[in-house]
């Protein structure tokens, strides 16, 4: 199976380049990294080895790229209108399109966007950086679940395999349940950062925002729930928090957008989550109080 | 009946002169303020008419005080703890002591400090600012709302009498409206000018935060209906935020105390306006969000 990536940055590339050292066929799409990475290739340092890729598949341009069997969307959502443009001329009939990015509604969307496409969302556990041109380091963690949403199952099982021969833990998961799963540490801790101009660490000293941490998370519950997601519950809440006391202090990737200026994923991170967490009946007051603090900070910033 | 002012500020300066202007026996209690006002009495610029007090009877000893039929506290809430100290010395056993404070649950508490006290609730609407020592500044507004608690329905009456002579717009009104009545504009716009480091102008100006200042009046109508006001509905919501709409933009008292690093009345404006609608099975989650984060903040400040 060959690949392609639109979005070569702290994800797309990293995932990327750990399937081209691998020896998979990963044609890259970049933007302002283009030139660098023509000429010098790929670096990846990893706590678990560094390695460069000298040549890769390097494009500017969709129009240049061939049809791939995977094409692995790892852009910000806050670029997704780009898609209708970029996909299509890498799409055959049965080409696996794995969303790696944040967010409720994402697949649904981008269905919408680009009719008859396949996807799978990709939830990836994972801190890295694109730290300068044509790197990336990779701090911590890595793994990736998989979940089809419209695809075939044995090509998502071909991908899991072509990940886990790169040394990369994936896995399939439901498709509900892997994109609520991660909305249910990605909604309070992102927006939270964010709004209160702090990190993860500073959250759960304070037994307030602790206390509100929590309850947020019990609001993913109850809308994961109602979509059927039987296995998130009060105990995984308990988990992630646990997980959370025990990171690094931590910026979430909204933090981080804010800080750089950059557009934050409040449509896919928050409002199309509460749409989705509305329309089975489930209201979500504090999530929902927390994006329009989002959307009151960026309008006003604009 | 004579009267004793604790807290000669923005509010408790405002109504004590035009008591005092009136011809009433007013006794102040000052602190920062006591030589100033005991050499230069008290002024007051107002747009109803300016008027300066030359002599007042001043204090900066509570011991000094005689007893009075009325004390009027306009303490912040933050100085409560000083009562069980203040007030003592100022009661007969039918003296009235009129909290012109913000917040829910202050009578209850101050019952409980000085058991025995006969208590009712002053509910001011009134932009006053004191703005040098002895100078009271009245904007706009200016009426008050009596709430008995467990006083002497007669000594209240007084006091509404008094006011009105002295040219307050003042009523009687039933004490779990008339908290509650008040807790629907402070608590939403009160934290959320904090929280986003805005004025009530802009929260209105954007949907979202519009629509968030809404649900949390009706937070507040919950409690309020299930502590039997009925007076208080979505009508009343409907009135309080055209009633913002077109107030000059405005920053609430605790914008000011935390832009001044003042001590915020997080507790009687929000914690046990939470606790007390609790008790009446009613959750305000948005309320106690923004409580939270007012709490994170402050402390982070400390």
């Amino acid at each position: 199976m060959t690949y392609a990536i639109i979005g070569t940055g702290a994800i797309g590339g990293y995932y990327g380049a750990k399937l081209a050292h691998a020896g998979k066929e990963v044609h890259f799409l970049l933007h302002s990294d283009y030139e660098y990475v023509k000429t010098h290739g790929l670096t990846v340092y990893s706590t678990e080895g560094n390695f460069t890729l000298p040549y890769v598949n390097a494009y500017n341009d969709v129009a240049q790229m061939l049809q791939a069997d995977v094409v692995i969307v790892a852009l910000k959502t806050t670029q997704n209108h780009l898609l209708s443009t970029l996909l299509p001329p890498l799409l055959k009939p049965d080409t696996l399109v794995l969303l790696i990015q944040n967010g409720i509604g994402v697949e649904a969307d981008v269905a919408q966007l680009v009719p008859g496409t396949k996807l799978a969302a990709g939830l990836a556990f994972i801190c890295s950086a694109k730290t300068e041109p044509g790197v990336v380091r990779h701090m911590d963690y890595g793994s990736i679940n998989i979940a089809n949403y419209n695809a075939d199952a044995d090509r998502v099982e071909a991908v899991v395999a072509d990940f886990v021969a790169a040394g990369v833990a994936a896995k399939t998961i439901g498709y509900q349940r892997g994109r609520w799963q991660k909305a249910m540490w990605n909604m309070p801790f992102n927006g939270l950062t964010v709004a209160l101009n702090t990190q993860t660490d500073q959250l759960l000293a304070n037994p307030y925002t602790c206390t509100l941490a929590r309850e947020m998370m019990l609001e993913v519950v109850r809308a994961a729930q109602a979509h059927g997601v039987e296995e998130l519950t009060e105990r995984t809440v308990d988990k992630q928090m646990d997980m959370t006391r025990n990171m690094t202090p931590y910026s979430p990737s909204m933090r981080l957008d804010w800080d750089f200026h950059r557009p934050m994923e409040i449509k896919y991170i928050y409002l199309r989550a509460i749409e989705e967490a509305r329309a089975v009946g489930v209201v979500m007051p504090r999530l929902e109080m927390l994006a329009a603090m989002l959307k009151f900070m960026e309008e006003r910033r604009l």
